[in-house]
């Protein structure tokens, strides 16, 4: 899409470019010349002779420093800029950070190329985090118009199939085989069919809720992301263990309303803990591969996630039902 | 959470006030006299008599107006403003539209109270996505740090549980109850039991695609969302349905290379349909009921939609398996 690169946000006119050398009054009376005629920005940017980029001048600062300075000695020559192939996350960052409400954006040279004002941003940010949004459920893309007309159905369609068709195919041939291999269980003691459901859906909840956090964390690409990661792990996998001791302890006491079967519900319990501890491992293992790898963490980690920890939570039940029913 | 109110961002100094009855000349001299010892924006704001905000003037035509002009005549009486009380997203909304770095705030008399630079928006709206995707996952809320004391896990761990609670007992009594309920059915072919875990799955997955872009329309507040609405809708259903279909189409004739039971085939068929279309309906109805109450759709719809979708595809893959089988 076009919207998901910093690029299209930029304005290539509307802005003043001088070179350095020149006086704040001289610099005045040309942004009033220019200004005139056409809207420009506040802020007139400061170039070298070779036309790299060197700082900025606010408009107020012309209007207060004094008339015969040169640019160069009054410029902020930390005015932030950035690269034109940066991400809009470091863009966002970066307008935060300094509070400004627009930026210099330089080429690979440092040459300047245009300016990106805030409200831009707002406009790409919007885009991006409905893009995340769709894909942590699995949708490929958002699309801006909803259209009833049969290609666009078939397109929208597409968007969703992909991944749910993954999930059928695994849900069938992976989940739907462990269910068979472990059939016998399944005929001699029918109970354990009806806890099914509650333990994949503790095992994808949980799971979900893991990788939501790290691809949040690793899409934002944080400063330091690298130990807020392993505490952040050891602070989920600590959670994980408490929600599965109670959330197990839940599901063991109520089995024994529907059976009075002790056996199954140590099984129960056991399994509900071994699952949120996978599940969470498994949560954070996805998006961090897929970040490591260089793919955007959102697209792969909820389909893949989900299905994985639907298929280790069938296993981990089973695997307990074997060895202790 | 402070971060969640448009109040919060609200600059309450920094910005002039100025009598609309007062020359551009007065102006730019009160300007240039206020703006030399502190930092102040470069939007003059208008007020009338009573206080109240008429329009604003920026830095820039103060220089190129003429000087004996009142500011009252110079002025964009247009010049964005919004309500102190108004949700984030329309701030955000407006500065996108207007295309605009800062806007003036007014409390419900109109008088002037600050304003919001767009910088500012943007951490607002970077916060408030991490809520909603959170949200999403049945996270009750995003937490700035991570902390490895007991009280903080303890926090993080009830933000999590009350979600996970809810689909555990869900998934005992209302799935696991139902399966109950089937019990013969069970025993008398167990191969049903090898397709609860791709039914339910792809229950769930349809309806979360389906919540998410209702969701994430109601929570944008868009214009004209009502006809919007019912479009999208009614693109859902007939995509919808058109995945059922496929899917079922997978789903059945797989299910023949584990038993050759053409019977159970055409169930899985008929209940991949019917769920796709319930899941969809399900997936509208919860996000556009809470909406209409005027809940956080984004703080129902997961959890609600999940356990719900979760148990309506048992009792439709049930029923036609009574039915058919």
């Amino acid at each position: 899409m076009p919207h998901s690169r910093l690029e299209t946000f930029v304005t290539k006119k509307g802005f003043i470019l001088l070179n350095g050398g020149i006086t704040v009054k001289e610099a005045l009376a040309h942004w009033k010349k220019v200004a005139k005629p056409t809207p420009v920005s506040h802020v007139v940017y400061v170039v070298d002779d070779s036309n790299r980029l060197v700082g900025a001048v606010e408009l107020k600062d012309l209007l207060l420093d004094e008339p015969d300075k040169k640019l160069s000695s009054v410029m902020r020559a930390d005015f932030p800029s950035i690269r034109l192939k940066a991400p809009i996350s470091q863009a966002v960052s970066l307008a935060v950070e300094k509070e400004i409400t627009e930026m210099a954006v330089v080429d690979d040279n440092g040459e300047l190329v245009g300016m990106v004002f805030t409200d831009r941003l707002l406009d790409a940010l919007n885009w991006m985090n409905t893009q995340n949004v769709y894909r942590l459920a699995g949708i490929l893309r958002a699309r801006e118009k909803v259209d009833l007309r049969l290609p666009s159905l078939v397109r929208g369609m597409y968007d969703r199939m992909v991944w749910l068709l993954f999930s059928v195919i695994v849900g069938v041939f992976v989940a739907g085989g462990i269910l068979k291999h472990f059939e016998t269980a399944i005929i001699t003691v029918p109970a354990v069919t009806f806890f099914i459901p509650v333990l994949m859906g503790f095992g994808g909840n949980i799971g979900t809720q893991t990788s939501t956090v790290f691809v949040r964390m690793l899409s934002n690409k944080e400063a330091g992301v690298g130990r807020r990661l392993l505490k952040l792990l050891t602070a989920d996998l600590i959670t994980g263990g408490l929600l599965g001791i109670v959330l197990g302890l839940v599901t063991a006491v109520s089995s024994l309303l529907f059976f009075t079967d002790f056996r199954l519900a140590l099984v129960l319990f056991i399994s509900m803990m071994m699952i949120s501890v996978v599940a969470i491992l498994v949560g954070f293992m996805i998006p961090y591969l897929s970040h490591k790898k260089g793919w955007d963490p959102a697209i792969v980690s909820a389909p893949v996630v989900t299905s994985i920890k639907d298929v280790l939570a069938l296993l981990i039940y089973f695997l307990f039902i074997r060895l202790l029913l």
